[in-house]
């Protein structure tokens, strides 16, 4: 099978998901009563969740940008694309496509704790998915002794988003703000893309 | 005619069509007249066809990711698109388009027998169009003789999920959940992408 | 500037439009008073419009596909894209966008004059600008004597439809049942893809 | 990394972001208590919104034409990507992805302060954005010594857009429509793609 193909279809899910997050936005709405206020800052600030729900896309979107530009470099390495390769990547996929829907669900109730730990959940399984195309594109390149396996090294970023994920978890019982403190933690982690693949890449 | 366009216009429907069926999914909502329920699992749980909707997208996810597959396969051994080519790819196409719709009525009936049965035959109507597509592409590429003829030999699979599809159209009357049990078989069926192309495809 | 970024940009736009008419669908729903009708064959027949936008939405998908293949021959002959093409092409585009909301309409009000009326004139300024769009990779490319300027000939087809939009207008007052017959006459007309282009194509 | 998934990624994000802006189109509705309306020009131009939201719509979609433009001339120039330059164009995007959103709130209070400000916003960001894009590619390929740098000169338009944004900001309290106006103004000096870059692209 041919990588650019995997790679267009990617792209394609990858762009439309960052794109129709912001179909999540609610509208500016005065409220009931207060008709006149319709199209003012007031009704700006006052629509319930606007500004959690822009918080929340910024964080997703850059979060869709990170997955993008790893997967960037990985699949960079990708001679030939066999069929667990193909399938996890469509798991991969598959818990991005679920990102829009938990964003919008964390920026209607930032406070409450079920929304936060749905996120949570949705970034964990899909970090856990991106782990499991790494190591299908590991083994179908000679494994760990492999160039690109020595590139991956101990994958400290990749290990330490997990641990946070998990950490995550319980915090959110606590208060869903130190889980969503976490989630910016880790995109900060990975804001800078894997230079390790870089030299491998071709 | 060009094959890259043809995939490349393809993948950009099977990608929007992948990650539109996710706008489906209904945002959790308190139950009228508990507000204080908002941003709940309770509300999650309770939403009305949240998790059937949810299954039936996995599902439908699992069928779009394995048409991308099978489609990917196939046109690798098209050497030149004709007319019918063209127009039986975009009834393929067609056919797809329907599946979020359908995937969202059967996630808000899913015990009811309408539903399962438009699923059903969108489904059967997508599995033609590929046989359609596919058989488009044998004549004109040498027939049955051909190279490709034989890799596609006695075609098994899909030979199968037709008889598949059909059966279940009578059992839909008797109980929805047997159909969407034999959907679930198809789709296990066709999980492993089709080998036989492969020495073919260049 | 180079084609290939052209075609996939409209590429794109294509495929997203085809698609998201799909979400102009209505969901079936039991009739007021008649909630244990959900789920029903009956509330699916009786959903005001749905039928209706099914077949229009058919028509739609044909007429985007057609757009799209002969859109496909036609940049195949263009050698240099310049700023003229490129802004015929996306004012090709803007009315194809157009297309899913005046489907949408027409689908609700079948038998109005109004919805036919914009439908209508959507097609014949989608019509309009192809032929921009071709008329300036005429200029671009020889003018008439070139190779593609000979290739197109007297452009019945072209012409053909254009008479048939502008036919459509005043029969719509009539009744937009003759129109809506038109649309599909133009559509079949079309069918066949512009085999004219086929020998200069490269 | 590799030009050509950037670019693909950017025209997947552009044409969605082009399309789904007709989302926040209003139906044609008839006015409460005169549903015999539905379907004819009157409840056309009477749908609250209609006719100012389809010319935001215009406005909107020229503005992402002339970005895909432009923006398909900066990276022919651009021979390899840094994670800086990644960074910008996705900065680039999450602005443009705000362009529907924007949009859809000034169709919906055309004559209002907050909606044309945050267009204005919207579209200042997206033009900062660019400009953070271009020094960052300029600074990869050899600052403004480079072929790059003296084709861009002293960047007339770029620099004239930037100050008619800022001078729409105060204009705004005025009236908006001064900074509709200058918003025109602006669209109709890029409306001519960048010739500069022509001669410096590979």
């Amino acid at each position: 099978m041919d990588r650019g193909r995997l790679e267009a279809f990617s792209d394609g899910v990858l762009a439309i998901v960052i794109t129709i997050m912001v179909l999540e936005l609610p509208r500016p709405e005065a409220p009931p009563g207060h008709e006149d206020l319709g199209g003012t800052w007031d009704s700006f600030v006052h629509t319930p969740n606007l500004i959690p729900t822009l918080v929340a896309y910024v964080l997703s979107f850059v979060y869709v940008g990170i997955y993008w530009n790893n997967h960037h470099h990985l699949l960079k390495t990708t001679h030939h694309v066999t069929a667990s390769i193909m399938w996890s990547n469509l798991l991969l996929l598959f818990w991005l496509t679920l990102l829009p829907y938990a964003t919008g669900w964390v920026g209607e109730y930032p406070t409450s704790i079920a929304p936060t730990l749905l996120y949570n959940v949705v970034l964990l399984a899909t970090a856990m998915s991106y782990f499991l195309l790494q190591s299908r594109i590991l083994v179908a390149h000679g494994g760990k002794e492999s160039d690109l396996g020595e590139a991956l090294g101990r994958d400290r970023k990749g290990w330490s988003s997990l641990v946070l994920y998990l950490v995550a978890l319980p915090a959110t019982f606590v208060d869903p703000h130190i889980s969503q403190a976490l989630f910016v933690v880790v995109a900060l982690i990975w804001f800078i893309p894997d230079r390790r693949l870089e030299p491998v890449a071709h």
